[in-house]
């Protein structure tokens, strides 16, 4: 049985792209984890995604995976998209390449000019070459790169596409202290998400799957965490990094120990104990 | 600057074997960690390599950076093709895709059909497509592994290739009990290997450097592990997992959690301390 695996980055301007990303230069590792490596994109670059997902950053599954969202907050983005029929049709890319260190290095580099001009530079590859029906932000750095983009010149004289701003996935846990307080902020980060769905199911005129939409309730529900395709990801990556969630972790006992170890540990279960 | 990269699998028939690998019921778990995923190649496969070298199998560097034979025993086979003048055109492949678990497991499962019958698509993809000049076995279950391929139907009617079999790389690290014993063996290693250079550098006819052969001492010496290839890594790759050595480690209280877990480290000195 073949299994379907991404075949990467060959094609132009992919290839180039790829080979010119912003080191140490343009990103400061002060506020950016760049020792990790840069984490470019997930989905289709063949010219076939129909929703361009715009992420904020990396973390610690992504480093390893080498494809972006592929942790907690980038499988309730595919149940996002699956609730709208997009199964396949996507194309997610992240405001930054390398996961943002400590508070507020996001903020204060939203507005640097290397940083937005690479990411110009991605956007522009993915609508010249992709029948992109509409564009979601996870998060208001997300939603800034957008309007970055929109304010570029070669953004200029393209029909204006369908645009949400929804609220980030991983919001309840960033914002919550308790439990309580995480559930409060799903329910409140679902009814932004269903506004979200209502007002692009209409406009997406080549869905994936053809079902009638159905909203959110209050919580997650089963399905909303669908696997990340196979086909997402390089050939060879084992399949439980792509179906289950928490398999890698940031350990130290100082500051310095936690930023250098990723601690990657096989999901109990799929080794016979 | 343009980050040269490895492009992958995208070009058939690799694009086709890399989803067509075996898996668990033809790797038993009991014997090779197939949990980590297969790990096919590093090198040239867009019909550049002159000289073909097959490993063993590979081991916790390899599943991070999905590539086969950058740890130790790739940097000690990286120096000895440079010796030979052979910087980029060569193509690694390994006797076997996963991760040999516990004492045995090579040895048991060299002859399996299964094993052996996808292995020989690799072996005939790349010979078809390159101009192959030598091949080169690193240890034993790799010399059985080409002696394998000869047997096969697909290896009749191709002239015959040079061929040398040299003591594994670490066999030094994994035969001696003292430090004093590893360095003898090395020193015995490298008369083996110094056979093997004596061999090979008249019959390489298209070296990438040209200059005379310079045999090993009694130990390893400055420049006789070389960097990885930038261009052998996929994009986005952090420098130091080609430049250092030891980045990442098998850690666990119990034979199960140690088989579980893969620690990764960026080595001291890439981050301020």
């Amino acid at each position: 049985m073949a299994i379907p695996f991404d075949r990467g980055y060959y094609k132009q301007p992919f290839a180039k792209l790829v080979s010119e990303y912003p080191a140490e230069d343009i990103y400061p590792p002060a506020d950016f984890r760049v020792e990790w490596g840069p984490v470019f994109h997930r989905g289709r670059l063949d010219g076939s995604a129909r929703v361009l997902i715009i992420g904020q950053d990396p973390a610690q599954h992504e480093v390893v995976a080498r494809r972006i969202l592929v942790g907690t907050a980038g499988k309730r983005a595919q149940g996002f998209l699956r609730r709208l029929g997009i199964t396949r049709s996507y194309v997610f890319i992240n405001t930054f390449l390398y996961s943002v260190y400590g508070q507020g290095g996001g903020t204060r580099h939203i507005g640097d000019p290397g940083i937005t001009a690479y990411r110009n530079r991605w956007i522009k590859a993915i609508l010249d070459r992709s029948p992109i029906e509409a564009v979601v932000a996870l998060g208001g750095l997300a939603n800034t790169a957008w309007q970055n983009w929109l304010a570029s010149p070669d953004a200029a004289g393209r029909s204006s596409l369908p645009f949400q701003h929804l609220t980030h996935p991983t919001w309840p846990e960033s914002s919550a202290d308790t439990n309580a307080e995480r559930l409060v902020a799903v329910t409140k980060m679902l009814e932004n998400w269903n506004d979200g769905l209502a007002a692009l199911k209409p406009i997406i005129h080549h869905p994936d799957t053809t079902e009638p939409l159905v909203p959110y309730g209050t919580a997650f529900a089963a399905g909303d965490l669908p696997d990340i395709l196979p086909d997402d990801l390089p050939p060879g990556t084992p399949a439980w990094m792509r179906t289950e969630e928490g398999w890698a972790t940031r350990k130290g006992e100082t500051p310095l120990e936690k930023r250098r170890t990723i601690v990657v540990r096989v999901p109990k279960g799929v080794l016979p104990a």
